[in-house]
């Protein structure tokens, strides 16, 4: 026999949970439009070269849907979405227009064990500017997140910005005099931090460093790093020429005083392409662990296609967290059918009734029509069952004396009327 | 160097391409909406099986995206979302309120040589009704279809429903005394009608047949079925106890008068699960030769999950033909940007003048800044460039003077206003 469950780490999206995907998209799209962002989609379906040394490599060597198409070009199911989006702005270089402002609603597919927050195919906003070099790109960003947390109905203390700068973090590796083949183990282990916890993370540190490093002292100074809690504190310890846009992003925000922002130097992101500031949103509730939305600034990427560097930022926001964060806190709406009509036909009398039904419909009306051979009872505990308020009947009486009988399954009344007058009443 | 061109018959979708598909898509959704279609998707992936027996055996051996997960499972990217929509209702079969009415707009994946009105990645409208036996079903649909023509603003004469019924394919088949082995084979070919044209169709017909077949004159039968005109006609050929259906069915629609449909036998559908009446839609333009749109009855699919049988009908709507058909029309719509307003930064004033800029977009105003380092001059051209006409100047001097200009970059004119002007004239 078929199973019929989804396959595993993906999600059967039932008219329920498609109208909350579609609550939540929309208010995304909604938000990002007033700051004049437009939409883009690229396929599914990439090269795999598109992803090598520019993506994080972790992912794409070990968790892509990665598979030889019958004409044996190694293909990619997309694991994320810049990769293409560089492409697509890469291809028409010459024609777009600075700054570039776009967004996307992609489907995303690892192929990792499904857990808490995670899943096999997921979706993730995606939204970028191109062209813009200083912080107020970053401003923006940080701006639109908070005002989709508004639109949400989510309220400052139910969520935190986490930032930092991969030019302070780089900074501080060179102070630490850390060699380029320790760098990029000791930058996954900084992305895994809060997951680690200080003392794992300590453990796996040191598995990366020489005993004269560790003698140094090294394996303190990289606690130390984590545990900073300001910009301020981190330039007691090392001597920083970089903080200047950091510092002044945190304080424009603190200053307008709408969102909550923290200073975390284990915010590095996994992805390669990060080049300066970069930043994760956290729920409040620790129960909710992973980051609701992460990005930050990657002004290398669009080299690599060989065309002229392009200042840009961008940001991640994923469906699965972001539900939990919403359903926690009351925050997802319910599907409304009341507004909708009911037909329900007595007997085989759909053509007889059809004109009506039209007439309905063209009136902007939402007309459902039962059209099965049960009994009225059976229909009328159908349409009940499926949120339905008003339910009209129809058969041939009704036809003949053209008035029908509306029925309110919610307050229990009933008339008869014309089809003007029940018009009227959905007016 | 990396190239920047999509995976072999697949699109990028900039932001005007997605514009259309956008609108395309809302079109859609509009219409189905109005008859209480509840949207509704499934996972890209599924395993293998799941296609094995319920599509058609062409598609799957041939033409899916088909290969093992690194859990040595075999999943299939959907070629077809039938098959991912009946595993779905059959897996909350007993929860379900009949008639039930879903519709999807998901992407679809064929890997095939990419030509004319065929991609390998496609999307689809999907739409399924539930529970209903006799043709107002049928009906529904065929009434969905014409709406939505007229929502586009297509005429009646820019498309035709072909229009015919399994059952009495069948019974021709069973009086012509074909083999099982040689129906299959038949339909395909009777699928492939109207691309291989009447000689071709006879040839290839020929190889399948028995020589005792062809001595009996079973090829000139096929060939009389295919050049039939009407079910009458038909009725005179064979004596056939299943055209009461399909009769009642055009009668109505013809009665209508809203659509041309007319009866063609070589509408077959290739999918195996169809059961009772199918129909496809062409454009009335022999250039665009594809089907836009095709469906019909299949009662049977269910059963094959191990539930209850369940009347269904059902079509797809693809959208690269039908891009074609408005395109070829002028009946697609262009992109505004007029209405949206392009903020013109003066110097490195960003933060200076983020107060006016959350004040328009707390107002309803689209609001674009350009806060790069460009002068005046260029980002004026890179304004107009992008189509906004409208273009707010702030300077240290305006926000000094609480005035800012308003330029219409159309019809050159400009102001110096009030923020509290600017809103009301975008109000």
């Amino acid at each position: 026999m078929q199973t019929t469950e989804p396959y595993k780490g993906t999600r059967d999206f039932y008219p329920e949970d498609k109208f909350i995907q579609n609550y939540m998209f929309g208010v995304f799209a909604d938000v990002v439009k007033r700051y004049g962002y437009l939409e883009y989609d690229a396929p599914i379906l990439e090269l795999s070269s598109l992803y090598q040394s520019k993506s994080n490599d972790e992912i794409v060597s070990e968790q892509t849907y990665i598979f030889k198409d019958r004409g044996n070009r190694e293909v990619v199911m997309r694991p994320e979405m810049t990769p293409s989006l560089a492409r697509m702005v890469a291809r028409q270089r010459q024609e777009l227009v600075q700054p570039i402002r776009w967004f996307s609603i992609p489907n995303l597919f690892r192929y990792e064990r499904p857990q808490k927050g995670r899943l096999r195919e997921h979706w993730q906003l995606n939204v970028d500017m191109f062209g813009v070099e200083g912080i107020p790109a970053e401003h923006e960003m940080l701006n639109i997140i908070q005002d989709i947390m508004v639109a949400f109905g989510a309220n400052k203390e139910d969520y935190t910005i986490r930032i930092s700068d991969r030019r302070i973090i780089n900074e501080v590796f060179q102070q630490l005099e850390l060699n380029e083949n320790q760098i990029p183990l000791i930058v996954g282990l900084i992305d895994k931090y809060h997951k680690l916890g200080l003392n794992v993370f300590l453990v796996e540190v040191k598995k990366h460093l020489t005993q004269e490093q560790l003698d140094s002292g090294l394996d303190k100074a990289l606690s130390s790093l984590m545990q900073v809690k300001s910009i301020d504190e981190l330039s007691e310890m090392f001597s920083l020429e970089t903080t200047y846009e950091l510092s002044k992003l945190i304080e424009k925000l603190e200053e307008a005083d709408q969102v909550k922002v923290v200073f975390d130097p284990a915010i590095i992101r996994g992805f390669n392409y990060y080049t300066g500031i970069v930043f994760e949103i956290y729920d409040s509730d620790p129960q909710n662990s992973r980051a609701l939305c992460g990005g930050g600034r990657y002004d290398e990427l669009m080299g690599l296609f060989g065309v002229a560097k392009l200042p840009t930022v961008g940001f991640g926001w994923g469906d699965v967290s972001m539900y939990e964060f919403l359903l926690s806190r009351g925050l997802l709406p319910k599907r409304e059918t009341e507004k909708s009509l009911r037909v329900l036909l007595l007997g085989r009398i759909y053509f007889e009734a059809s004109s009506i039904i039209a007439a309905l419909r063209d009136n902007g009306i939402v007309t459902v029509v039962d059209m099965t051979d049960r009994s009225l009872d059976k229909k009328l505990k159908a349409a009940d069952k499926d949120g339905f308020e008003n339910c009209l009947i129809i058969g041939e009486q009704e036809l003949k004396s053209k008035k029908f009988t509306l029925k309110n399954l919610k307050n229990k009344s009933q008339d008869q009327l014309t089809l003007s007058k029940i018009i009227e009443v959905f007016e």
